[in-house]
């Protein structure tokens, strides 16, 4: 009965917002409010008064088009305020169109775009099952709530086939069943068996026909005793109360005066934000005792409290010169395995190529204090794991592959960037100079792809100097994400490359009476460097694209092995590739584009003069 | 005996190439010979003498690493000489590190990056379906042969589920099930159960626990015969032979003089690229008679070749003026639908959105004549199914998702565009002005992306008579996929926008005497023309992102509602968004991002002045 009305009083409050805002997903919010409530009273370990407490469980809504299920359930909490929720979707306002990661309103992580909360619900199941390892005191769950949409998108498949793999047995996920979806009824789109598909990869399924509070409390505690992760299917009506229930129809559009038909339902007679007092103390003899004791009851070791200091890193190690920069990575990524317990990562399926390698033997079931994870051919699976472990705590979590394949990775990064999580991406094998792979696996215009990502630092070293640099950059950062950008084939290390240097921004290299500034990153700079000592011209490092532009742009000519797209603001004259690559041996390829030494001092030559 | 012989030839010309090029992959090239030469010396319907024949089986190596297999085979055909197997992976040559998409040398597609090679067997499959259904004389088969690295990917499960949901019975996978990947087995990266996944997606199953002919060639047979698609596993020793057999070690590395003992154990006393006589004959015993006999008994209908030639079409209709251009693009859509039977897609569960409907009513087993596609929330997988159907002959395939989603599909937009197929992409919801759903929803990086990737066009039409051009642009393309870009707001249509003029490139909406020029598209240039108009000031559209620049761009401003990556070289002053968007209704955000027609012309006249 209680839960009943703190079920309605969620409905009646998401649905009055979405209509206030004139915009958002009512048939979820009145689905899946039955769960949401359950979980939340019944379950979940979380205080609002200290919301990032390290131990809380962990609430993912991975179908974000809820959000204003989230933010009527926040208001139970005390976390909302009223104003606040009737701002729904309107401009500067917290209770934004989709969630937005925002700690101290308890929102664990920005979602909407389909797949990536799942993703990131396993990455921190991952986290968490890492840090329960190394501190006894660790010990919560992760909860998710998901769609029919999530499950279509692949990342919900190379996701939850590392959670099967892995044993994440602390991830739930609560799949909200509705048989229905923005275009049609899902049926129309898969005949999948869900059943076989969850043991298939190694999950516990569960299925809850019921859409009751009784139901889905045994289903969690179903879940929660098994030793694998679980996914429990719960069959659910989209827009239940409205005249659509049942239909595409109310997945995204306001009810508008439909929503008379919703309180006559549910016996509504008050304000659509009305909130009773006996479900205010309902949440305060559950969720809010329950965690409050909790946390009361944590008491942090001394090295979990030293794990949670965010300490920078000097990176003092000497390091081979003229070896290509991913080996050079290779080497600080061992410096870091070392000197930071909070460095995790590995790659999908390509350590062995990319030289990211993480510290202390492979994850897996049997040393879950490795922190080498094997992602398995993965990549945007990778990138929203590395997302979920970066929201935990204080993890700083890197992925690697070949740079050509951050394409599968794109969506994960724009996520990393929006949320500002600081994550370091170690991208190999860089330019045309991969060669014998051909086109498929020569990056051209994955630098600009980057490099126009809002908050993400992109930096392209060109020796172990800068590949320094790009990891201080990289570890330190607390507000942006960071790729560096490594080549696979042997560099020339300057005298003229300046870690200090390197990490404020773009600088120079030589700095004479010229008019003239040769504007270069990576493996080009050697090239660049050389001939601008020999017909005396200014030479510039833009291997950290930051920075502010101090040279006549009309009377330079920037050089990089990657399109010209994005160059013009440097420098008039572009020298690169605006076509795919070639098959064939490195340097040959290289000769090819006109990027060899000679022919690159002819082309600067016909410019200059 | 001859088999085996024939086998001996494949996985010996394969590891000959691949110690001549010390460059390759010869763990696939023998433990893959048995399975191919089963394919093709059985099975695959395939006239080297008319590699183009509509008709013909087709055949995806979705594990492209494996290309020196599919040469060596392809040579054994007639298709590829001698000289030609042993330029492999240098440059220049057609044999290159991944196969390159080359009909007349009998290789299907481009592949390479992981997965991908699944989806466009799956695209083939659908178009084969979809062709059957009009053109009786149409029926063939799409054989793959996958890795586990494929099938670790996640556009593996989009693609499958797709193709299990609309009974792709043509469909018929070969894994090679080595329990090996390039950095560790298997069994370190996943534990899953194929038999019970491919079943939850409606595959048939199949297990070949004994690398034969024998057990293959009944495995494939028992394929055929099933009317779902087919999956076969196929238990293979990964490098068998050599003295790293089952090791990843013998993945990615050529053999060197370990070449030696694969020799031995296959009693190979010749050299590397000799061909016994007896292979020559046993193919053209089977696969060259088979297929020749084939091809002649094929009659073509009348309704078959009007269908393959490829008519231009002018787009000749009347639309609203004044309304968003994704409507205007719906129109334009419904037009194509009616007038082109070879103009088929559909979207990622958006089409009430994106207005992009496919005609004759959904395709599905009751229409199979029907060629809206219900994708499904799976992007990815989309993409890489449209790269399938235009592979297949002279479909013109079309694929819809909001803008920012066109991350989720970028490696299958980058295979297209080295394949240089004539794939339109329709993305709307373009800009900010999007609104509510927030930065997730709102593109900012997107327009860069892809402008900056060789061969693709990116049209983003202001009106509906440049949405008009648009399409003739798209449909009427031949070597390049179109990306058109699409506001979800209604938009003003303006008296000096031209389709014509569109057609040919950036062009002049307003060419007077003044010194400054706006460079604007899509939705910004209304606010462009109106500012221009008022200050004198030239306006160019640049919706169209092709041709010659003939403005002074050191007196240009350029204003879109978008990152200014990349806009340096229109114009010295840049109006865009360097930043993630915002949530909140659309004017405002706009507003904010001081994009309305007062905040820009008070932001040119600073420049200008």
């Amino acid at each position: 009965m209680i839960d009943k009305l703190a079920i309605n009083t969620l409905k009646i409050n998401s649905i009055s917002a979405i209509n206030e805002a004139n915009s958002g997903h009512p048939g979820i919010a009145l689905g899946a409010a039955t769960m949401m409530h359950t979980l939340f009273s019944k379950h979940l370990n979380f205080d609002p008064k200290n919301p990032k407490w390290i131990n809380r469980d962990r609430f993912i809504l991975s179908a974000g088009h809820g959000s204003a299920l989230l933010y009527s359930q926040l208001r139970l909490l005390g976390l909302i305020s009223k104003s606040e929720l009737k701002k729904f979707r309107k401009f500067n306002s917290i209770t934004a169109g989709h969630p937005e990661y925002n700690l101290n309103k308890g929102i664990e992580s920005t979602t909407g775009p389909l797949g990536q909360g799942l993703g990131m619900a396993v990455g921190l199941a991952l986290a968490e099952e890492s840090l329960r390892a190394k501190f006894k005191e660790i010990n919560h769950y992760v909860y998710v709530i998901c769609s029919d949409g999530d499950l279509q998108e692949g990342i919900s498949y190379e996701t939850l086939s590392f959670a099967g793999k892995n044993n994440l047995s602390k991830l739930i996920i609560m799949h909200d069943s509705n048989d229905c979806q923005l275009d049609t009824s899902t049926n129309l789109i898969t005949n999948e068996n869900l059943k076989l598909r969850m043991k298939s990869i190694g999950f516990e399924y569960i299925l809850v026909k019921k859409n009751t509070v009784k139901a889905i409390d045994e289903a969690i505690i179903k879940a929660k005793k098994s030793n694998k992760p679980s996914f429990i299917e719960i069959k659910t009506i989209i827009g239940h109360g409205s005249s659509k229930q049942g239909t595409s129809e109310v997945h995204g559009k306001p009810l508008g005066d439909d929503i008379e038909n919703v309180k006559k339902t549910l016996n509504w007679n008050r304000d659509g934000y009305y909130i009773p007092k006996k479900v205010i103390s309902l949440y305060e003899k559950t969720i809010l005792k329950r965690s409050r004791e909790a946390f009361n009851k944590f008491k942090p070791s001394k090295e979990l409290n030293e794990y949670l200091k965010n300490k920078p890193i000097k990176i003092e190690i000497e390091i081979e010169k003229n070896i290509a920069t991913r080996a050079s990575s290779g080497e600080v990524i061992k410096y870091l395995n070392k000197n930071r317990n909070n460095w995790i990562g590995g790659s999908a399926d390509l350590s062995s190529s990319t030289k990211a390698i993480g510290g202390d033997g492979i994850f897996n079931i049997n040393n879950k204090k490795g922190r080498h994870i094997l992602f398995g051919v993965r990549e945007f699976g990778m990138g929203a794991i590395a997302n979920g472990m970066a929201l935990h705590s204080n993890l700083k979590p890197f992925v690697s592959t070949f740079f050509v394949f951050s394409d599968y990775m794109k969506p994960a990064i724009r996520l990393a960037s929006i949320m500002k999580l600081p994550i370091t991406y170690v991208f190999t094998h860089d330019s045309i100079y991969v060669g014998e792979d051909g086109p498929t696996h020569e990056p051209i215009e994955q630098l600009a792809m980057l490099r126009s990502v809002p908050n993400l630092n992109v930096l392209r070293p060109s020796d172990e100097k800068e590949v320094k640099a790009a990891y201080e950059i990289a570890y330190n950062s607390k507000l942006n994400p960071t790729a560096i950008i490594l080549t696979r084939q042997n560099i020339i290390s300057l005298n003229e490359t300046s870690k200090n240097k390197m990490k404020k921004g773009y600088y120079n290299l030589i700095k004479n009476n010229s008019k003239w500034t040769l504007v270069s990153s990576g493996s080009e700079l050697a090239n660049s460097l050389k001939i601008g000592k020999e017909l005396n011209l200014n030479v510039v490092s833009i291997s950290n694209f930051n920075g502010n532009i101090t040279w006549d742009v009309s009377k330079a000519i920037s050089i990089e092995a990657a399109t010209t797209y994005g160059m013009n603001r440097f420098a008039k004259y572009n020298i690169g590739i605006n076509s795919f690559g070639e098959s064939g041996p490195g340097e040959k390829i290289y000769k090819h584009f006109k990027l060899d030494k000679e022919s690159l001092k002819k082309r600067i030559l016909k410019i200059i003069k």
